[in-house]
């Protein structure tokens, strides 16, 4: 017994030093470190949710010898991570059902639908338990930044006229002698040749188009033609498309070229992890109250199927369940606990998608983004399924500012914009959209939200900086409660996220009966 | 009659008109225009070489009802597009037979392995004979450049450093003033928090890291840590790595980040078009006659396994044989088209493949290209079979002059070469590469080459300038004889630059029996 606490003496604070390491200059989730197996025989678990923190968590306590009971409002696991298949229902807060009406086989992963090399827990989870992975294509050059004039700029022309026109520019500036305090000889020199390539320019430094934006005459065969550089865009024509800056979302870590997809749609991955969990999780339990005492958590729920009321006994609870939810549940958490939970502002997400012929292909865009800015933001092009009949086209996937605004607006109008978006990119293939779904994260029962915005004082960011009292708060144990969710780690919109707060919650659980222990030892010792 | 001669004319300048325009800003090559699906009834055509562009050949001929024969030496399809799999032999020319020896459902692309989504006519022809495609990750931010000093800079790290030393350069100049005289204020005023974005610089345009490069800490749960970008490179470090320029490769419309492959193996395209073939290629035929008349071409080949020979007589013939192969075989070529064809000069090409386990997973990286330079180039890495237990990996593809020092080297040579080059980016793991096999285009029988280099006194490019004296000849009917293949192509080392040539053809083959037609008519009217 001595030794099984020894084993687990500091294995939150490894937990934490593990998840800091930098890899190879990449982030690196690396798995929890081994624990003995048998290291919560007699302890029972009770997890709320089956999203991806709640699942993680409960294999991973059951790996250690944990009783675990997942409960889970929703008759489905997976969350967030949500596929929504032909004939499914979606059901929003203050809003008609929708049913899915898709073609056979295709689906649309309404919440996460795509993974980044870097995110190793994940993948490894995909890896462990046997989840066929696909590249997700995540960036085509043939895909658009549309101005609000409506003038459309091809990524690539985008990319590689801009860079023409930068290169051009410092090679001049640095032939001036501008440049000199900044740069050594040796710098200088081996920079105007680097220029050149970077790019594509003519002899001189002069840019006067580069075959990487396109050709204007393509190669053929014989002599009928010859490869011709498309005409660059002038500089300030560029400048004037308000969407250029996104020609680089893709060097962001998390927006890479290419990243994965499940094969199937995403929730394979949290059927995969509840596969290979010891007690399947009890589903379409809706908590009704939570009640801690010193010796244990119990928890009442209602199983909506039947209508009847159960109660669960626990020694610890890992609660994944979102905050603007937990709001609602009686819970005899302490006053600052259910303030920092109640005052947790949610951001908005929304995703329109549609069934419809593969025309994108016929402008060779096969996956990726275009970004039309305002309240639909972008549209993403399906990554598998090239060349087949049909697939699903997303006309909207919208958060922040834009996106609350969107998700006030009647879902046929949200849909009608998002037609209208494709339309605009895509003239004559608004009306081959078909099965419109709306989704507004911030209506989804058991969600209320995609992610916190833990700085909704501050102008929104993809990352959004969450190291704010109430977030050091919850992060902590509350008592015997562990709360853990992609809410409360660096990265509240991505699995990993999820992922690594399941993983902390685990560690602070073994940590803190670890510590148990040890004092209930030294109390017997007296 | 009439009119099925009068819907003929002109075919051939159609197909030229049609491969030089330009559309949407990218080449796309369209099927040849439609004609009648008698106009070749009566009309026999023997085609040599069942390589992509006598495959292409032949299926279109037959369905305009042409009578074809296709000839091939050897005991398969596909010409360069040669997927090697378990068991297969490769021979070459003054080298001991090699026998692959891969683990269960691995295969090695050794010709082409890699389709841009602008060679719409080799994708039109997978789509329409139901071959299934996937990504191809041509670029992986996780690769590396190799410096010859031996020290490894991520892509990554290459292309975002890179670009913040640009950006922090660029609007250094221009907040001195150094370029009014090239920007407009407007321009200025766009450019600057252009300059910030692209570079992810700082207040004050200076460039101190991004995590576009990667995290110095990666984020985690809770507090244990928060994102913040790794180090930056100097520039004059980045400089100094001599595969910096490779950095760009991707941006090459050839070289996208993501670009097709047929699941299973390149020779999917040509097997699928040899299913819809109406009679079934002569396998195992060397040819070894071509004898032209006025009235016919007749070609006498031996029937290699069982050693007799025949002769095939036909209206017309296409002939798709390398050059270097033809200028071998007795023909009764005018005599400037025979010094032609001899002096037509080949470039080397060189694969090494290993069978390995997947470490390269454990670095992330999924695909993509590794630039080591020198004589073995480059580092491929798979693009299927993400976590299963191995992969094939290619540890050399070089070509041009250094290709050419790297295949006079003896093949165990080259292995270890290619193993060290393995090594040097991957430490530890140049000795889990088994089951090596080498690919020396220049030595592979029936193809001697990979592609010509039509202007071997220039400094050799990627797309080679291909308009010479004789390559404006041999682009001509010889008589009865058309040629075709990549090698009468603008892009002599593509799979569609075959097929654009075997188009080319086509139509010059039904343009020259329409002004038959018309000539014999006359003759009869007069």
């Amino acid at each position: 017994m001595l030794q099984r606490i020894g084993a687990v003496g500091g294995i939150a604070a490894a937990a934490g030093a593990m998840q800091s390491m930098g890899w190879f200059g990449v982030a690196n989730a690396r798995p929890l470190p081994d624990m003995p197996a048998d290291l919560g025989r007699g302890h029972t678990v009770v997890v709320l949710g089956a999203g991806f923190a709640g699942l993680v968590a409960a294999y991973e306590l059951e790996q250690r010898g944990f009783s675990v009971t997942v409960l889970e409002a929703r008759n489905r696991v997976g969350g967030k991570a949500w596929t929504v298949r032909d004939g499914d229902t979606v059901e929003m807060v203050g809003e008609q059902p929708q049913t899915a009406r898709f073609s056979e086989g295709l689906y649309f992963n309404a919440g996460p639908a795509r993974l980044p090399s870097f995110h190793q827990g994940v993948l490894g989870y995909a890896k462990r338990f046997g989840v066929p992975l696909e590249v997700e294509v995540n960036s085509s050059r043939s895909a658009y930044l549309v101005a609000r004039n409506g003038s459309r700029l091809r990524m690539r022309t985008a990319v590689n006229d801009m860079r023409g026109h930068v290169a051009e520019l410092l090679a001049k500036a640095v032939n001036q002698g501008a440049l000199d305090q900044a740069l050594s000889l040796d710098e200088k020199a081996k920079l105007l040749p680097f220029l050149k390539a970077y790019g594509d320019l003519e002899d001189g430094y002069a840019f006067k188009g580069t075959t990487r934006s396109g050709f204007k005459t393509g190669p053929g065969a014989g002599i009928s033609s010859f490869e011709t550089p498309s005409e660059p865009v002038p500089l300030a024509d560029l400048l004037a498309n308000e969407q250029l800056a996104m020609m680089g979302f893709d060097d962001n870590l998390y927006m890479q070229a290419t990243m994965f997809q499940p094969v199937g749609g995403m929730d394979q991955i949290p059927l995969g992890i509840e596969r290979n969990l010891k007690r399947r999780v009890v589903l379409d339990a809706e908590v009704r109250q939570i009640r801690q005492s010193p010796t244990g958590v119990d928890t009442a729920y209602i199983d909506t199927r039947s209508g009847s009321a159960q109660t669960i006994s626990a020694d610890y609870c890992v609660c994944t369940i979102p905050f603007p939810v937990l709001a609602k549940i009686d819970a005899n958490f302490s006053r600052p606990v259910a303030e920092a939970i109640a005052g947790v502002v949610y951001d908005d997400s929304n995703k329109i998608a549609f069934d419809a012929p593969r025309f994108w292909e016929q402008d060779q865009i096969y996956g990726g983004l275009t970004f039309v800015g305002g309240e639909t933001s972008l549209i993403w092009y399906p990554s598998w399924g090239m060349h087949s009949e049909r697939g699903m086209i997303v006309g909207c996937y919208s958060s922040g500012e834009p996106g609350r605004a969107f998700a006030r607006r009647p879902i046929a109008e949200q849909i009608a914009m998002a037609r209208a978006a494709i339309e605009r990119v895509h003239p004559g293939h608004g009306a081959d959209c078909s099965a419109p779904l709306a989704v507004n994260w911030k209506k989804v029962p058991h969600s209320l939200g995609p992610w916190p915005n833990w700085t909704p004082d501050r102008r929104p960011r993809e990352h959004a900086a969450t190291d704010t009292p109430a977030y050091r708060l919850l992060c902590q144990p509350e008592g015997r409660i562990l709360f853990a969710s992609a809410a409360l780690s660096q990265t509240p919109g991505w699995q990993e996220g999820a992922l690594q707060s399941a993983h902390a919650g685990v560690a602070a659980l073994v940590q803190q009966m670890a510590d148990r222990n040890v004092t209930e030892r030294r109390r017997a010792m007296v």
